[in-house]
């Protein structure tokens, strides 16, 4: 089983949870990056901050903002002095918890935004970078540690099994992770040609029902899910560009 | 093989093309709703006109602004004095055939307002008209001769298939489209319990490629397709809300 060895990695909404986990662990790995680009809204924040390991490289990004996208990637690029980028995690994204029928056009449109154009906008902007790290490994065939992008989408965007729909309605949500699921498939097949691999991950979710200390399980949760992640990244190729996997590998369904 | 007998139906994009093809369709049925309502967005314009048929109630709505929605939804409860609506067919839809490297935010926004958005806003609209359809409809279970949803999806929505992708890109499209099914999927689950059916169609291309006349192709493509899809309707039942058929009542996959 390989092992993940990249130069440089660029994960969004990277101020917290699942984002920050991706920093963190990948800040850990055996070899790390040279470059982690920590992308937030606003890297001067508190929330920002990622302490107790080695620092990470902030990128500013408001994913919402085409402009704002633009200039990240630019200033990636000069950090990057000519080499490119490897990994494009696009973590950034939210949940509005409305019941089928107080939906609104605001928050189907605010969650779509975040959710799945932005993913399409950041990869477009980041393209030359990641065609870049492609060319400049060797080998054939796609992997991660030549060039992909990660959409991090949810079970949620499961048309066939509509999970949890007791819980949570969120049609916003689950239509945009849909929608994901369906940009990551565009993506690969667009992307192929390029040498970049493209993969939809659910993350799993946090089990907060069991009792006990919250932070505990939220790290526990993370070391799971970034790790399975990290781990399922490191063995992907070619016949998984365009897949739907969970944490452990197991593909999801459409 | 039963026959679809209702009251009342909703055509939205009625002016043209398959939404045009339904109300013919459905004014040319054996037994012809007494209300069929051709939802146009200009209805005193030249194109919403249906002629040589018996004339459909006209119904004024921008499907992308909500104070229309509502206001064409109060105009058609007004007309249909007490009764409800037992079809909304929300067929209004746009694509614009970007490729992935030029898809920009302002058409993924607007194709998802029009393909994703505008159908959640109409069943919400139209939820109170449609639950007094089934509730004053005969029997338990679900039948679109009591209350339906129809969504006209696309096969370009299917995120398993991709398919055309060397034809036409269009990722605004298909994610739209992607995440049209999984609204249908979400009313299906919220709408059950008031007895309303849901269901996504994929109502074939007009194949332009084989030479002749363009019109005949045309009218040749409505009727099996809206023929179809009407033949279809007729024949739904619990199990098959929720789903995603073709024109001939095949499942397409998601």
């Amino acid at each position: 089983m390989g092992e993940l060895r990249v130069r440089s990695a660029l994960v969004t909404g990277a101020n917290r949870g699942i984002g920050l986990g991706f920093v963190r662990h990948l800040l850990a790995l055996p070899n790390p990056p040279e470059w982690v680009f920590a992308g937030c809204r606003d890297p001067k924040g508190q929330r920002a901050q990622v302490s107790g390991h080695s620092p990470p490289h902030l990128a500013s990004a408001e994913v919402t903002d085409p402009a704002s996208i633009k200039a990240a990637a630019a200033s990636v690029g000069e950090r990057l002095k000519g080499s490119g980028l490897n990994l494009l995690i696009n973590n950034a994204g939210i949940v509005r918890a409305n019941k089928l029928d107080n939906e609104t056009l605001k928050d189907m449109s605010e969650v779509y935004m975040t959710n799945t154009i932005a993913p399409l906008l950041l990869s477009q902007a980041f393209l030359p970078l990641l065609k870049k790290a492609a060319q400049g490994s060797p080998g054939s065939g796609l992997s991660c540690n030549k060039a992909a992008i990660v959409n991090i989408s949810s079970n949620g965007g499961s048309i066939k099994e509509v999970y949890l729909w007791e819980g949570i309605q969120a049609a916003c949500y689950r239509c945009s992770k849909a929608a994901l699921n369906m940009l990551t498939r565009c993506q690969s097949m667009g992307y192929r040609e390029h040498g970049i691999l493209c993969i939809a991950f659910h993350p799993g979710w946090v089990k907060t029902d069991m009792g006990g200390d919250f932070e505990d399980k939220v790290r526990e949760f993370l070391a799971k899910s970034v790790g399975g992640m990290l781990k399922v990244l490191s063995n992907l190729s070619d016949k998984d560009s365009g897949s739907f996997l969970d944490w452990e590998g197991k593909v999801m369904a459409w």
